[in-house]
């Protein structure tokens, strides 16, 4: 799907193949259509390379009896970083390599479905990287990010938005959302902006003043 | 799959079948050999007829040009509950409506998958019910339920067992787990403990002090 033959500048979003649940043809192809550097976890590997995508960076504990060394060829130049510490996930790992590397943002894919412990841990663990690294995890029905203090972007009207908090959030502010939010908190397990949508074509604003707060843009 | 000529006593765990994801038949087979009182949510109702399951219960907004009506005869006697209520999702509804008809326990199954917004809201707006109702929230991957303050539990060697603090959780103890947790803190985002599993076969032992920690029992 990509053929990586041409210069990079790392300014475009990089893009992590997680070992969740794959995604349709169509999500995948969009995110490669302009090239990005490519990070494969672990033995998400073997069903990256039956859709026939070149690969820069496999990363992984290769915990499960996993031969890393056997696509070395075929994946010319590939690099393999076996990362054995235990304390972060596969994908926190591939966060700080990038974040190493000088990337300023990546998109990432199959991070989602299957093991909800995984899911959800994937999709909280994001707020630690605030400050160092932008990202959007996305499957076939969500687009999810972190939210700076003051997040503005145009929506088509009836847009579905999720506010989900990560821990409390407070001091939030909406405009043009169906159901506003004026100085509230939201805590999750208790209250959520769950389920909310645009009222207008037009530009969203959200602000809040402390805590993580992840925007969820979600389709069925 | 359910016959449902017999007499329950409604000691058994309901079952509701949410709206994410379906399930594989197997694991539905499970939860409905003992003819649980079925409540099915909104427009899930079609895919839970394609596979012939006796529905007793059809709770939603139908806010999508859905008419409820036209399963009251095939699926006799079957209660229909309107619930316009946009505060509530349509699980925490069916959750209301349990306990208020004296039900102490419930499986959850379809709460997972498709969107990433309703899968997280669905997790974890169950600590909520701590007092009130016992919810496990299954998919073929995952059992999910809320921890007492002091829980104990027989697995086998290597269960995959992760500690998820709906926002923060202290004073956290365990015994026979791989990565042992002595007064620790976990905040979801920050600190969490999944995938973890046990050290061997024999009781596990998880305590806590203060706040709100899911366990979720999960597999490949």
């Amino acid at each position: 799907m990509s053929s990586h033959h041409i210069v990079r500048d790392d300014q475009e979003p990089a893009l992590i193949i997680a070992n969740g649940a794959s995604c349709s043809i169509e999500l995948m192809g969009q995110l490669l259509e302009w090239s990005p550097y490519v990070i494969v976890l672990d033995s998400a590997m073997d069903r990256v390379l039956e859709l026939g995508v070149k690969v820069d960076v496999l990363l992984g504990d290769f915990d499960r009896d996993f031969d890393s060394g056997s696509y070395k060829d075929s994946q010319y130049p590939l690099e393999i970083i076996h990362t054995p510490d235990q304390d972060k996930t596969d994908l926190e790992k591939a966060f700080d390599f990038l974040i190493e590397k000088g990337h300023q943002a990546v998109n990432v894919i199959w991070a989602t479905g299957k093991r909800a412990d995984h899911t959800i841990t994937n999709i909280t663990n994001i707020v630690r990287y605030r400050n160092s690294l932008k990202i959007v995890i996305l499957d076939d029905h969500s687009k999810i990010f972190l939210l700076p203090q003051k997040f503005q972007k145009w929506y088509p009207k009836n847009t579905p938005l999720s506010l989900i908090p990560i821990g409390k959030v407070s001091g939030i502010h909406s405009q043009n959302l169906f159901y506003p939010l004026k100085d509230d908190e939201l805590t999750i397990g208790y209250r959520t902006g769950s389920s909310n949508h645009t009222t207008e074509d037009g530009i969203v604003v959200i602000e809040h003043q402390q805590g993580d707060l992840l925007l969820m843009e979600c389709w069925d």
